[in-house]
């Protein structure tokens, strides 16, 4: 497989599945000297934990997270880290019918021809419950970013139809309504359209944005590793996530030179600064100093209870509805998610940047 | 900087500045055994020179590839490929101009910040030029992908407002115009809305598509290193490139998990085939059989006549007005780039995937 | 830290400190479709476990491993192997004395420089309990081999000044000894010279060989990813390992090039052979089809109760006298470490090797 | 093949064959600001170049290097280093009769059986020439290494039988004779062993050593990326190398504890130091601020005029007497390789040090 390590220096090796044991992830390159406990990672599960809601599913995991290495007395040490979620709510008996049937929208058919066996026990290696391992190394990337002045959030534009607009953020709502929206207006609106959708037993998708605010210009590299194209990789990486954009993204499409460029200005103590940030803080690759903004679209669940079509693992054509514990949306949840695979790009990067000029290592080896 | 080296097998390491003296890349991990010759490689790089027709720069460039190693009569012998393409017609005093300016739109600003110095002539590193580098390397994936009946194809699907529809589309037609639309009908409509913004000395933007036909099931990895994953790395990596979306992308956000899934089917010979493709035939990161769909959100070029606000290297503000030849419109040029990307991450997939099952270590190593 | 990760394909993180919670491994890539369960692993790990004589400290380890993810029925599923190994027998106070002092011999010093903060508790992660990790990888990988007929021997050869020639060998012996000498005859010997040093509360290095029978010719990549380069970076990563020889070894240096050089027969079925081995199964970095042969130089274990001058940390002059659980030769359990990483190089090279040439692509890809 | 590239950060990716068209060498991650020329690479090219004297191949190659990109006004500017060095002097004729046969002590055979096809002129990818693109490489990160005050010398300890002791050094005479030994007295003795040799169209082989001065403690990483494990890879990678050591190496095996580990001392300002190096610098894979000290066993060069029994591809046993123009000691040029490796392995373990620890960031990053 080979697919499951993250980074080049900030090295995020993630393991398990639904209805194991349990899930982890072990970093690797973690710096020296970050204050670091258990309740600094606890907090973000919290986050993306099951049973948040009545949108989300009803599983209760009690996702509780072990820091089994690299920190001593508060300290990370520059070992690595390893930490361990125990799954505490398998009912796997829930996947027994499953077992020899494809189930649209998800891995199942794939992950059989690739690999020739597929653990069927809720999708294991490609269910949604893989991200807790993205989230509790999220959240030492977080911690990192958060010493050196780097703040990222993510939170729920658009909901099925219902979009917010760029005017209608209010970033102090965004923990206070279960679909992490920045804004307290539309919610009724969301809150209806999904029980129409639930009432016809489907699901619905929609998109996430994040920002991370006081990066410094200077993060990312040139051509293949731009930090545009690792975030790109980071975010699509993410089950559901069908595309990513930076700054005005899809739109520049229609935009003209004129239009997308942002004009440089002077600003304090003779800084260059930008009049606009189209480009969501990202020159040829290289962060620029302004608010790195992304977009993901989120596709709706797949699992649904209404009836389709599909074939078993023999070919023979039959339909499945999809029983079980399942999140009619699953936006709300990805959205620490998507902060997680953000943050860890944003401290990949700034671990790689340090090396990039002589005077750097002038800076640090010069005795 | 470490950012020019992509991919795990199928190793391709670009190098070379706009005013250099050329520009070349070296992939390692070409499989032995591959008819190739540098006719092969030249066909991709005359589909991305300059001058093809009024649209694109009136740079007269002729880019001709000379393959250093790995090849001998006319096979691949497993050696790194080295190919190299000679500058000719750098014109550097034209940017004499702009070695103490920002450009708005341009990487100038960043990469002064990342590396303290910057080569000013043509965008140096981060020119359009680099991307010689990866369509001579993307031509030789092409070559890999066809042996194995993979056919990559990449097109305008939009040029600022003109979007053609997929009803629409005519694949015969993509060589046949300036702008690779697969479409005769539109073309006058796109060079009238090119003609009104050259008139204004502005620049427009456009959204590429590329298709992988012939794909096998299996390709790409779980978690971080799925194929969308690693298509939207690739793809994004592409300067201009701000948005990347796979099947239906963006707009699956405001589907439904009922009209968002693809439903399986039983194919000829009990083949699992899938009855629609919003996936655009990647599942849980792995390519389901069908075929591989992704877009790519091109902005217009920054390089415009039309006068901008800027400020100087000491931070003074100015204005500027970029005289030299530009492309009013990138993407038809891009496509072919986009193409080579796509080919790249490909062939490392198909490689990759040649270790997934001990079954096939057995049909490898068994004597 | 970024060290600790290994393979390309066959990718090894391992993680853990002496003192902390447990020890643990994550194998990502593993091909899908091995036989693999606990015992398999457990066998090895029992091989390193102290205790198992009286030459081997007497700390009581149980070791016991635990499959976490990756294993399913039985079989590798290709997602990630998650091990883990609680430790149950730590004494941290044995260190309390410890942690303001530099032992000579170990890492205490280097760590503190290097990170700023160090785990003094037995070693933390350059204790010797680090190599549980790779013990428990190279299990899998041993498994791995012996399904493609591949089988990894290692054996202490030296021990002291006591040192087996090639034609005492009797590998039936390995097992039946406490210092897994393929021989009967020098035990007495060499417990004679122990019972000396240990009087003198010293320690002893020695010689530790491993042969891999049975590999396929054509392993390994030219140039930098040689396979004897992999084996000499594998072996020499290992605590104690202060030189690592393939075949003739530094005895080449005094040979002249037709006493060193293999000629070349044909032997059975036309197949190409070799009169002899002097280069020890590997040409130009690639196997040749015969026995693989290494050899490394350990150093005597460094925790001597005998005392030695060492500094404080802050740096002034003291003495130090070692007390605590440890082994006066560390030879016997690291042979099963040497085993270990020779097998996981094994595996990345057979993993690695499976698309080199286009024909075995179409093997695996064409349907 | 994939395996021509080195380095985590100061990432080197060589090409070319023997009798291509060249040789050369891609640097991506050279930081930015370092002053370098042509002259710089030439220098070190010339300590390697054939026909130095008449105990070297009597080829003449100009090896004359252009440097391609990722320097501009003498200054690096972070973006690849592409190297070039033309062929001149193929006379592939020589290699015609070779076509059909294995050299023995050569990759001819493990080569056609790893890629099916071979490249059988002058061994191809496996020549000596492949070591210009790592000296070329190595020329770079010594002058990186010189700008933070860290000198790499190498060296030949043993030609054939004759061994310098380290209290015989003398390293004025290193380049003032043809076998770079540190040393005029057993000069003499050398020139007589080979003579002997020649006269029995045989060949020799020797002991090459290498010590970096001036390393800061802190180099290198833990577990497998140790910084003796690095250099154990990146020696043992050169073609004839069979072995490599650290410090005292291979004669650790029969010290004891108390002779082998190095005593720390109180230094000036208080600074710890060492009262002896056996441990040749490096601790638990960390530099501990003394000198660095490696050594190479190099194999007779395989070439020889003396008759050897070997095959043809088909497996018919024949005879082979290699004419053409070989050294018949390769150490005296090997010794700049070996000086290469060493400096590209320290420049990579600078660039990874740099962010070991959450103050380091603070010190690039912190504004």
């Amino acid at each position: 497989m080979s697919g499951s390590v993250y980074g080049k220096l900030f090295r995020v090796s993630t393991w398990g599945e639904s209805h194991g044991p349990g899930i982890g992830v072990v970093i690797d390159g973690c710096p020296a000297g970050l204050k670091l406990n258990s309740g600094d990672i606890q907090k973000f599960l919290d986050r993306r934990k099951p049973g948040q809601s009545r949108y989300t599913t009803q599983r209760k995991e009690s996702d509780e997270v072990e820091i089994l290495s690299g920190v001593m007395e508060g300290l990370t040490t520059g070992a690595p880290i390893s930490l361990l979620i125990r799954n505490s709510n398998q009912r796997s008996g829930d996947y027994d019918a499953l077992a020899d049937l494809y189930r649209p929208g998800h891995a199942d058919y794939t992950y059989s021809v690739k690999y020739g066996v597929r653990d069927h026990r809720g999708g294991g290696r490609s269910s949604g419950r893989e991200t807790i391992g993205r989230v509790a190394a999220g959240a030492v990337a977080a911690k990192l970013l958060a010493e050196l002045g780097i703040q990222v959030t993510a939170f729920a534009k658009a909901i099925g139809p219902v979009t917010l607009h760029e005017d209608e953020y209010d970033f102090s709502q965004i923990e206070k309504n279960p679909f992490r929206m920045p804004d307290s207006v539309h919610i009724r609106q969301v809150e209806d359209y999904l029980q129409e959708v639930s009432a016809a037993r489907d699901s619905v998708g929609g998109i996430i944005e994040c920002r991370a605010d006081g990066c410094p210009a200077g993060l990312g590299d040139p051509v293949f590793d731009k930090l545009d194209a690792e975030l790109a990789k980071a975010v699509m990486s993410i089950g559901a996530v069908k595309g990513v954009e930076i700054g005005d993204g899809f739109s520049c499409a229609s935009a003209t030179g004129f239009t997308d460029n942002d004009m440089f200005r002077s600003g304090e103590n003779g800084k260059v600064i930008k009049a606009t940030n189209h480009a969501g803080g990202i020159l040829g690759g290289i962060s620029d100093g302004s608010c790195i903004i992304l977009r993901a679209a989120v596709k709706p669940t797949p699992s649904i209870a209404r009836e389709q079509n599909t074939v078993t693992k023999d070919g023979e054509e039959t339909t499945i509805s999809i029983k079980g514990r399942h999140d009619p949306i699953i936006v709300p949840r990805a959205v620490v998610v998507v902060e997680s695979m953000v943050s860890i790009v944003l401290a990949d990067a700034l671990l790689n940047g340090a090396s990039a000029r002589v005077d750097y290592l002038r800076k640090i080896w010069e005795r």
